[in-house]
């Protein structure tokens, strides 16, 4: 086993690479001064060379043909196949365009926040196609190598095993039956007494009091990771060393209290993954889209249920002392679930997000395929939105230029949103149909059922199963349209 | 110039990922939540080890010996000559030396937090033994690589150039004058009217306002800086990042005050290295004596000086509301210079400091040379201590057990704390001769004259000179120790 063994160190060096990148980024989101960024970006591209030549080192490749032939157990056998896939990933991306998609991207995202302030399409157009044209690159390069369609080598790059062909039929589904949908919630919301908003001011340090004691109440770990503020919400650091941000808004208490819970899912996921594993790839959180539903799970399923906003309302009256109908759980939980169909993605509610995904995905996959160039992008989400939401795009900063994705050169990403939420759906279902408390639970606030029924089921697998048969082991079944489907139809249209 | 461009892209690597570890070191000390203490010792590990890998790399070592030969201009040469000299320190000491060092002194470090809370010098003298026997062997490898002795070559990682040729007379010459000294400067205090303590409590965050008005009128650039909360106060970060801690008592307002103006110091030294060398050896600030002068000129020279403290004195006044003779200028001052033989280094004054530092320095070149058996270090330190300072030790955590710097494997770095303090002294002497507005700029909390003569004469220099070149090029002499003697008879032996 003296090649496992030696790779086995390696990758635990690779990781402790990976959680100094982690909190390198996430000070630069959270803390550090602006005059130090020129600085970082060179911290942070000399460690993302390091791990990339430490990765693709000849040595590594020659170790792993090695360890092939070395009698190892099953679990040592699970670890080598990550360990093979992470490289197979990265040695399939010659170093000269790895480099060249480092800078094309850099450049974009520069440009892409001054075209966004000033809805300036045409000023990122050149810097777009550019990160295209090696993002294509990239994709042919990994997918000969993976012996995978370019999109779907993409696509496996952020969730191992995911395909177009499993994408397809699920998004055409939703696709049909989406309109409806939200057309039917809508009508039953308009049947509704109106929903009152919460009066506010509400001051940040109450809020950030709230954050932190639903944080607790779902599980996290204070020992091993922390909350702070940025920008851009997220969850990011490394191992034990969980950091997630939120962003207080004095007159809008919902979004930092959701955003604090879809955040603190995300954490439950990396803080639960198994000590057996640390440092290894097995150990590893499986995927994007099952990251998703991570957070979905605790913010959508479980910290917009009637149950857990019956527990939230009274709590949040006595802090801010509230007055009036606007607090009462009614009231609260109509606010939670308010369907409107709108034009950012980041804002939008449950029923009509995934519209918003349907459409990106479309227009990047034809992007991909050469079927539609980016110059006439903004002409076909504008399209897509009117047809998708009945909604017209007054200008492109509202459209097409809302997400840093594409300039990001993150093409194959999108799709996970949407199968974290249908992930969530069916997890919960089955969750709540294994622990007759989770519900009641939540109802008190006590999110431990469910995350021990998540900790057995998701948590604790890390990478050693991929999602498909890690669905299949937790609920019975593959992924299905039908759970989520179910969930919508319950909470937002059935009387 | 091949190989001198190629030396320079890898020295530019390793700053950037210094850089990354100290960013990842402040963070530690000051946001870091206790469980990720592992895995961030991973990090950093796995930093140090990258760092000491690419330094010591056969590439690197050739292509120093090819630089040589090549056409470099002046300016090059003296980065060469620096790279060679980091080059010659990390090379010299083999891996297997370097990782047992971590070892020692990462366990020694952690007995000597249990040893110095309960006073417990047993309990670390193994953990001691182990780190001075490995430090010895450094110092032999070292001596031989660089044709010095085991200390000297100490000295030199600390400090390039440095010798205890130079250490000895100075401080043979402190070691004569200082006890007469204290007790003139003790004299002349009883003759003075009672000190009052400024009466508290003094709210923390005035405190830290207070400490960022400071800092700014200091020339601290917050576009490439920061200041935050820590256990031990320290200047770190990266280049461009420059981040500085305190810790704050409600009771004692000048501990703070005093300690940021400190820290600043080292931090405008940091955010004054010339530009041009950026990522480069040359451009780093040239050792630990001419740091320890560049915090020191700012808080014992420019800070504590009677002109200041006459700035300070309405100004806190005013932000604590404060009443009565305790807050004149007058009391300020001789609260700020008050002198008073203490146990503990770092709470001592600046006339008394110097005794703390004679006596390590003693006792750290027996220990290295072998003449002091650590089992016998409490004796020796206690009575060092009453035969300086006429003080009896009443326990080890009062005593040889309050500083990390043995334990921590930082032989050779003591004498360079009194070291900066006569630096400090011969600079400001010859700034304030060069700038006549210096001291009456001080008297408004303009420190602008004293940073533009820095600027010039030390931090532009970089690594450029030696100290001793700088400060004959600064001051038209070497170090010595009359302007550091003329200093503290002016400030507390005079009428």
């Amino acid at each position: 086993m003296q090649a496992y063994r030696s790779l086995a160190l390696t990758f635990s060096r690779l990781q402790a690479l990976e959680g100094a990148a982690g909190i390198l980024g996430w000070d630069s989101q959270t803390l550090m001064p602006d005059g130090a960024a020129e600085g970082r970006a060179d911290q942070l591209a000399t460690l993302r060379g390091m791990i990339h030549d430490l990765l693709t080192a000849p040595a590594t490749g020659e170790e792993l043909a090695r360890a092939e032939a070395e009698p190892l157990g099953d679990a040592e056998r699970t670890n080598l196949r990550e360990m093979r896939r992470i490289h197979r990933h990265a040695s399939a991306v010659p170093r000269d365009l790895v480099e060249a998609n480092s800078r094309a991207v850099l450049r974009a995202e520069m440009v892409w926040r001054e075209a966004r302030r000033t809805a300036d399409f045409p000023l990122l157009l050149p810097h777009l196609a550019e990160v295209l044209r090696v993002q294509r690159e990239i994709g042919q390069a990994k997918g000969a190598a993976l012996g995978l369609q370019p999109y779907d080598a993409l696509l496996d790059g952020y969730d191992p095993g995911l395909r177009r062909s499993l994408i397809d039929p699920l998004f055409a589904e939703l696709r049909a039956v989406l309109p409806g949908l939200i057309e039917a919630a809508r009508a039953r919301q308009a049947r509704e007494p109106t929903v009152l908003a919460l009066p506010g001011p509400f001051a940040i340090e109450r809020q950030r009091e709230v954050c932190l004691s639903l944080m607790r109440a779902a599980g996290f770990d204070f020992r091993r990771g922390r909350l702070d503020v940025s920008l851009h919400p997220f969850c990011g650091g490394a191992v034990d060393d969980v950091r997630i941000t939120t962003r207080y808004d004095e007159t809008d208490l919902m979004r930092a209290l959701m955003g604090v819970l879809h955040e603190t899912g995300h954490a439950l996921y990396e803080q639960g993954r198994p000590a057996a594993w640390r440092g290894q790839p097995a150990g590893e959180a499986r995927g994007m889209s099952l990251h998703e539903s991570q957070s979905l799970i605790i913010e959508m399923q479980a910290g917009r249920s009637r149950e857990f906003v019956a527990f939230l309302a009274p709590l949040l009256r006595e802090t801010f002392r509230g007055e009036g109908p606007a607090w009462n759980s009614e009231n609260l939980y109509r606010l939670s679930t308010r369907v409107e169909p709108g034009l950012i993605r980041v804002d939008a509610d449950e029923v009509t997000y995934p519209a918003h995904i349907l459409l990106r995905t479309e227009l990047e996959t034809a992007m991909l395929a050469g079927d539609l160039s980016p110059a006439d992008l903004p002409g076909a989400f504008n399209a897509g939105m009117r047809e998708l939401l009945g909604l017209d795009v007054p200008n492109d900063a509202l459209g097409c230029l809302q997400d840093i994705h594409w300039p990001g050169g993150s093409f194959g990403y999108f799709p996970t949103y949407t199968l974290g939420a249908m992930i969530a759906a069916q997890l919960f279902e089955s969750a709540a149909a294994a622990e007759p408390d989770l519900r009641p639970a939540l109802a008190r606030g006590d999110f431990s059922p469910l995350l021990a029924w998540l900790r057995t089921n998701v948590h604790a697998h890390g990478s050693t199963l991929d999602t498909e048969d890690l669905l299949v082991a937790a609920t019975g079944r593959g992924l299905a349209s039908e759970p989520f489907l179910r969930h919508l139809r319950r909470r937002y249209v059935e009387p």
